[in-house]
């Protein structure tokens, strides 16, 4: 008799629930919901590009919205019965950090602040906090240089102290009605299993480690003296968070009564506790030591897991190094481009090429296939949304070099495809300059699908060949995978997720492997973008022009403000 | 009684006529003819992409068919008589050289050479003899550094010497039939005056001093010794060459009989020698001391004059600086850039940006004209054709740097629009840094008139006033009033070109004044503008980048050959 197991997916602009056959990891029913309020879900301001919030309520009608119907399109499949259900997982966005009162409510749902932004989540992409940012990496560059090797080198503004620290500053009363604040990720498992009390919420390590500067090594979260030093009340914060963070292997509490019975569940089983989408995909995925798995879309994430009895040191440009952050048992790696598909979406929505129906990605992909490498004579720098790994600097911009007055559309197009290949190149060394072996790389997300040119690409500048993973929703799947370790090996599920992993992934038939003679043209060029990569991205490499781009953005940011 | 003067402009397609009142350069009649031979009158081979020639026979006709015509639309002007025109002047391209035999007859006149491309005339945009080219710059660097140092430090494919020598390697039938060879600039002149015998036929300054290394330092041309290691038969050449050059205050001859009665005119009237068109339009903007003329089209031509009196150094990057090359008594300096308005019409017609309708250049141009300098981010390089001044490097190509995920083609469309205008002020700023003042800049070509956007950029960008030549066919009005000079003062005309340029010449009444902020701003991009050009463009400035353009244009090369 089969056993099942269910991912929940909150996603920017939809929550999915994912309905695995937890034997197999094969795909039995899935819905999407939507979420309901803001625009696609996001609740923005005119008046500042940076913010983007959601309300909680979006997640709790989520839950109950797409389980019920997952399980009622699964329950035409022979064999299901939602009795079967072993557990459940959950993976989000993030760093998504919401302000909750003493009792664990969220501060939206409140009379008081429910209309209020400030009192909602602080969604991932909310980048209201650079300058609190700013301040963070600066401070901790002074007297806690190592908060910041875990992490890249660099606060980022999408973190959970900058989002904090921002809302202090502009929504003191929202700050000071909050009692603490809790990453999305850690609330909705909590809200599945009644423990969204402060004292009873399970902080996962995902969250923690990778945006809150969470390390064992230094007692958990940064300590009060830090914290004080950036702004006293920041230290009240601490003192609301625990000593100790959770894998996605623990769970987080059994699925309540209520819950049970409105989803048609069985009471008590376990939901893990949970970790960001990225990480549960990688998992999802299959992700194991010497396999760099990427999940390729509109941006990337790179990801690799190394043994913990490992001595790793610190690498530096990655966005973390967090133990079990991805498998327990394992460090988990996170690094990542901030733009890939975006770019080639910006070229053929935004700049047109050819017009409307001659510069589809389509017909781009079969001119651009035509072309061999170095045949364009062109090379880019994948900056167009900055450089998130190895340079970790959102101040940086696109180029493209070579043009001359016969360059077509589909040549900047595949210079485009190649520049993002470079890019990941460029992580992947990082990874193995510091001790990491990519013995596979293994995709998954929008683009493997879809593009196969981008694949060969991919295959012959980084000269490893290109698997891509089975599941069509590697992070729901992950997420699935979680629930089925928590219910353990008794109730049908696993005792871990080196078991889950071989027995509910695996990778499509279709590989791409690198030709030798375009392998040799990219080494050639990659020495070249390497050489422009660290012109322009690094400070060591050329003092003369580090500070280009970063000139001109101080230029544009000049004009705009003073026509504004 | 009005007296009127002829200007004969041959240009890369057609020949026309432009027919001038003396008193004030007023255009009376103007007629055009098309070339008749060969791909829109350009005798092109399908398998030699750089092969570019022209049948004399054309230039031949097109005297008759376009001044007939001309003098035919002038006879409805009230008081013009064909006998009140007093004197003609000649502007062709160049270096375009061609073989004549003994008698100064093209070979390509001869029945056994009709067909013969190369007995043709090699037109300037003819780049077979690249490879010479290289071989004469080497050796001149070698023993020979003053003939460098006046033609901007490297001789081009397009130029005399590789033209002939490349002939004598590929067609020695043609080389070895060749008495001497005549640029058309000094053909045309010959033919109308029946001075084209190699003994009468006087060269123009302009193309010898240009071109053919002439200066009169080192007696004319090259000497044979140089010549003769490089290749003894262009010793042999050597022979056959004058050891002076004329000016175009200087007279070919008179009028004969048979073309006077051919055309309709007065014989003997004087013919002056030729000279390039470039510089007759320089002449027919009203060039002075301290007025930087540019022409601006596809590519533009930069020219000032400098008393002959001074002192003047070599100045590295120069085209040409050549005594009386473009007016009498002046040193005559030529710069340029190699694409202006071919890198916009690459941007709409190549890569066209919002489909066929919304990336017109009006289109583009009315969006780019409402971005602020310094708004985009964006800045460029202007090589997409190489770089003729100052780098004189056409292993060069464009680049963008600056792009995000918002850039649109309108901030494209302006940056490179930017780009051309600051590669613009380097050349002016070569000129100064050597000692010349560049009060007034005075412009002429196809741009000025079309895109007043581009006019203010360039106002902005090069911090000076920017006027417009009120000739609208300015090498015709060039060689009109050669034309008028040769005929002196007596004869109704002028006696130099200071007066002849005072009366017959003028500018518009639009002018564009740089705005004291935008001055500021691009102040600012410049220097950047400098670092990037100086980095990939000088290897003193970063040995480390200045491989990077002709390293992939060596793979591009490599690759094309592999698979072609």
């Amino acid at each position: 008799m089969s056993k099942y197991s269910i991912g929940l997916d909150f996603g920017t602009n939809s929550v999915r629930a994912l309905v695995v056959d937890v034997s197999d990891g094969k795909e039995i029913a899935t819905s999407v919901w939507d979420y309901q309020r803001g625009e696609a879900g996001i609740i923005v301001d005119s008046r500042n590009p940076h913010l983007a919030r959601q309300h909680p309520a979006d997640y709790v009608e989520g839950i109950e919205a797409c389980i019920t119907h997952a399980l009622k399109e699964a329950a035409d499949v022979d064999g299901f019965s939602a009795k079967y259900v072993i557990g459940i997982g959950v993976d989000t966005t993030g760093s998504t950090p919401m302000p909750v009162d003493k009792e664990g409510e969220p501060l939206a749902f409140s009379d008081k602040f429910g209309d209020n932004p400030a009192a909602m989540a602080w969604l991932w992409k909310d980048h209201t906090g650079f300058a609190e940012a700013g301040k963070i990496t600066e401070q901790a560059e002074k007297t806690r240089p190592q908060f910041l090797a875990k992490c890249g080198g660099t606060y980022s503004s999408e973190w959970f102290w900058s989002k904090i620290w921002h809302c202090m500053k502009v929504a003191p009363d929202v700050f000071e009605a909050a009692y603490t604040w809790v990453e999305i990720a850690d609330w909705i498992p909590a809200v599945l299993t009644g423990t969204t009390h402060p004292e009873r919420v399970k902080r996962g390590i995902c969250a923690a480690g990778h945006k809150a500067m969470f390390h064992s090594s230094w007692g958990g979260y940064p300590d009060a003296e830090f914290l004080s030093s950036l702004e006293p009340k920041l230290a009240q914060v601490r003192k609301t968070l625990p000593d100790k963070a959770f894998t996605v292997a623990d769970a987080a509490g059994g699925l309540t009564d209520e819950w049970a019975e409105k989803l048609g569940l069985p009471a008590g089983i376990p939901v893990a506790v949970g970790a960001f989408d990225a990480h549960l995909g990688g998992v999802g995925s299959g992700i194991q030591e010497n396999v760099l798995v990427k999940i390729m879309g509109t941006s990337t994430c790179d990801m690799m897991v190394t043994s913990l009895d490992k001595d790793l040191p610190d690498i530096p440009g990655l966005c973390g190094i967090v133990p079990e952050s991805i498998l327990p048992g394992y460090y988990g790696l996170e690094a990542g481009q901030s733009a890939v598909g975006d770019i080639f979406n910006w070229f053929v929505s935004r700049i047109q090429p050819g017009g409307e129906d001659k510069g589809t990605h389509e017909v781009l992909t079969e001119q651009a296939a035509k072309i061999k490498p170095g045949e364009s004579g062109l090379l880019g720098l994948d900056w167009h949304n900055g450089n998130r790994t190895v340079l970790v600097d959102q101040r940086l911009t696109g180029m493209l070099l070579g043009m001359t007055l016969h360059t077509s559309p589909a040549e900047i197009y595949r210079a485009l495809i190649e520049s993002t290949a470079f890019g990941a190149r460029v992580i992947m060394e990082r990874f193995e300059e510091y001790g990491l072996k990519v013995e596979r790389v293994l995709t998954c997300g929008g683009i493997p699908g879809k593009s196969p040119m981008t694949m060969q690409i991919y295959a012959d500048i980084m000269g490893r060949d290109i698997e891509i993973a089975k599941g069509s929703q590697t992070c729901a799947l992950g997420a699935a995978m979680a629930g089925a370790v928590v219910a353990g090996k008794k109730a049908g599920g696993y005792d871990n997720f080196d078991d889950a992993v071989e027995s509910m992934t695996g990778v499509l038939d279709t590989k791409y492997v690198p030709d030798p003679d375009s392998v040799k043209i990219y080494d050639e060029l990659f020495g070249l973008y390497k050489q422009l990569h660290d012109t322009f991205g690094t400070r060591e490499y050329s003092q003369n022009l580090h500070h280009v781009m970063k000139t001109l953005l101080n230029i544009h940011d000049q004009v705009v403000d003073e026509t504004s």
